[in-house]
């Protein structure tokens, strides 16, 4: 089950590294770099902090391949996939989850600290797309004040990780409920709008906001 | 003569590197950083892929002496050098295949599979520009709509070695025969505008595109 | 005592990093974020390509709780923290120079040759603001032409410690002497608005770049 969603998780992100890439009319290359940085971006960042080179990216073809078969589709099928921005947003937070878990994990069993080993799944989980809108320019949804909730869920999960491991309680279960949890705080997220909270009142920094961004 | 092509290619990219931060008005000391960045970047990242650290572009002298020195001739004879675009460009088309052979058959010995390691070959071909371009804060030049062939032929070249070195057909004659390919195909490319293909219809967008950029 | 100077350094670009995500209007995380990769993110490079994993940033926790700390406050108290700009310009400087001679002695330990440790020490002091540039959207500072001389104090004070280490001569007080002669230099560069050369005269190069900015 496990690794069906591992792949899973890079399709999503890989698509929606494609589609950003499509949207900006970049060229194929544009494409599949752009896929492969999304999806396997966060998890070669934290093997490098880890010193474990090649990464797995690298070296077990099956995520390269899945992250240039998703390229491929998004190429072609792109129309299609617009439409299904829904399906999308949900296999990306199941990624999100899954990600963020699998990366707090790898870092405690290289025996980093608790904080540590969670911003380092974070990282995980968030890296491929701040790499994708560093290359196409984009200001990170990652920090746009208008995203909904997207690393908070990360943040949280990965920390209840990290700390039911150093109380040895921690389990498949442990790992599964934390990315089942990142998986539905996201969505929620999503549906009901939620941002995180801003040092500027809103009602101060509006107009400010917007005349930066023109 | 490979060392000579190789420290050409540096010089080739560092030169380009300098060039666009002499345009940007940037000051001594971005000419530098940009130069370096350009022709050394790609390296660096494909060797802290491999693990093998500290990158040789540290270890080895000559490297950050050429491009440095690149940057030293660029701040002096920009003038100069901004009339020899054309003589630049099949500097950097050489530097493209080099770096592509040199870059995949590196991956090879380190036992990566073909593909992961066509990919990294790729990425030491143009990793440097790309990092350029993302300091420098241009659209990259490796993704952009109007750019000419430019990591198509590095994939095709990096392939054929990665082929070639599993057939155990591998040789120099295969590489040299590789890295000269990759040159005609960008040189190709440049002389009769060759671009990739995009996923939109060129027609429908035109018109999105010319608005996206203003 | 230098103990206590690393961390306030790492306090000031911690806080320099918040308060660009607060002027952009980040939410929380991106607060975070980029207070910590302004803060870690030089050293972190350094480390990689030192190969020194996974790197002490991550395995001793005051660093990234200095930075976090850092973040926190600033998250609060902005108001006030923007109207002590010029205490954290000093407490910039200070980390530009404890950072540039703390990098270029642990690449002089790890055998690199005297311009790469300068040219790594540099990346150490000057390599968190850029990534921070890079995250926010912002032309870095570090090569814009109307920036005060950031990188050439660093460079000259890499270059004095790694000379006097292959000289045999290097000790604490060359050390301490260095990183004072580094803060000296940036206080007095940006009392006196010093830049670095350019390649292209002020006067022919003005209107084109303003043209260039809009």
């Amino acid at each position: 089950m496990l690794p069906v969603l591992d792949h899973a998780g890079i399709f999503a992100f890989a698509v929606s590294g494609a589609l950003m890439a499509i949207r900006r009319d970049f060229d194929v290359v544009g494409v599949a770099i752009l896929a492969v940085a999304t999806a396997l971006g966060g998890g070669i960042l934290r093997d490098l902090v880890l010193g474990d080179t090649p990464p797995p990216a690298f070296t077990r073809w099956a995520y390269l391949a899945v992250a240039l078969g998703a390229a491929a589709v998004a190429f072609v099928a792109h129309p299609l996939l617009a439409r299904l921005t829904r399906a999308l947003l949900l296999f990306d937070a199941a990624g999100l989850g899954l990600f963020c878990v699998a990366g707090t994990v790898k870092a405690l069993e290289h025996d980093l600290p608790v904080v540590a080993a969670a911003a380092l799944g974070v990282t995980t989980a968030v890296g491929g797309g701040l790499l994708r809108d560093v290359i196409a320019r984009e200001t990170p949804a990652l920090v746009r004040p208008d995203s909904e909730l997207y690393a908070l869920p990360a943040v949280a999960g990965a920390l209840a990780v990290a700390l039911a491991w150093r109380a040895g309680a921690y389990g498949p279960a442990v790992g599964a409920g934390a990315a089942v949890a990142v998986f539905a705080l996201r969505c929620l997220a999503l549906q009901r709008h939620w941002h995180g909270p801003r040092a500027r009142a809103a009602t101060t920094s509006t107009p400010t906001t917007t005349k930066e961004q023109r």
